[in-house]
């Protein structure tokens, strides 16, 4: 799959869990975490989404959220992925940060110069990469 | 309308699909695609969204998403235009990407420099731009 | 709360809307605006969102939309901050744009340089920050 996405997750539908418009799909990740996208039911319908199904998830580097002490809040988004910073790549406004996750997975995420400099963002710091599910899209091969 | 959202489209609304929460509105733009929205149904009665009506549909260009090889797979994503890279302004972290649409309308995008390489993002070159409908926001004079 | 979202209110529950799969939170921050969140039911129920109750809403800076003449249209955005201008700080593709609000509390968002220029951004500028209920994340202490 070539798309601008930094974020693709290779996976398995375990579950969907239907609403009036949206749906909530969640994905075993292969080798990495469980990643839950919020979606139309006219989509779930058009991928063929049920458990067992083989599909993608992608998320664009700039809906990923860092944070240093997740641990201490509960928060309203589905996906928190808990890592280690690889890299950081500053630019004049915007860097990019690449989180390397257990298992070998990585998230890369775009946030402000003045979040590295607040949050201390640095190869080796601890951080929890948090992206909401109305955030996340699904593709399936045709 | 001055606004920072680098997309906006106008168009006619020609389908309301209420949800519980959310609803679906789809807004066929003037020499354009379709373009479909998830706003809340507080939204859609307070600005007495329902088909006829003109509206703009407003996108900003860190939530478009570009992809090469979109015809290969089935996407959640309501929205998906199909177009041609007309110009490529690259910055340290980010680009900013413009494609050329069929009927002479334009989307904007901002994504990495790394995707820029990966896509091999340049002019002539043919992506889709992808966007969430749960990221398109609407707007009806007042 | 050390995270890369720029923008984190504290305020207190004041409405919960229930829908099939996403709820409404309002939460009246202190000293400052009324902020609507759409999330998951599971989220409300597992955060204890209810009338009252002590949260913080986080909004990534590349949500947030900046319009120079919101008051001539309705929007779908729930969440609409009039301000002023209070620095931008340039880039080569995108600016970070300080919105001071009234009350003491600001708002910051990350928008292209493109729109830097059309809207013409700079300090005292009267323009309105607008962010959709569906990119807003809740927050409490555990």
């Amino acid at each position: 799959m070539e798309t601008s996405a930094r974020n693709v997750f290779r996976g398995t539908v375990v579950a969907v869990h239907p609403g009036a418009v949206n749906d909530e799909v969640e994905l075993a990740v292969d080798g990495g975490p469980s990643i839950v996208a919020s979606i139309t039911q006219v989509s779930t319908r058009k991928l063929g989404l049920k458990p067992g199904v083989a599909a993608m998830a992608l998320i664009k580097a700039s809906f990923v959220l860092l944070m240093n002490d997740a641990e201490n809040y509960l928060l309203s988004t589905r996906n928190q992925f808990s890592g280690t910073v690889g890299k950081v790549i500053p630019g004049a406004v915007n860097a990019e940060v690449q989180v390397d996750l257990p298992g070998g997975l990585g998230v890369t995420a775009i946030v402000t110069m003045g979040s590295v400099e607040k949050l201390a963002l640095a190869p080796g710091k601890k951080v929890t990469a948090i992206v909401k599910a109305s955030q996340v899209i699904l593709a399936v091969p045709r």
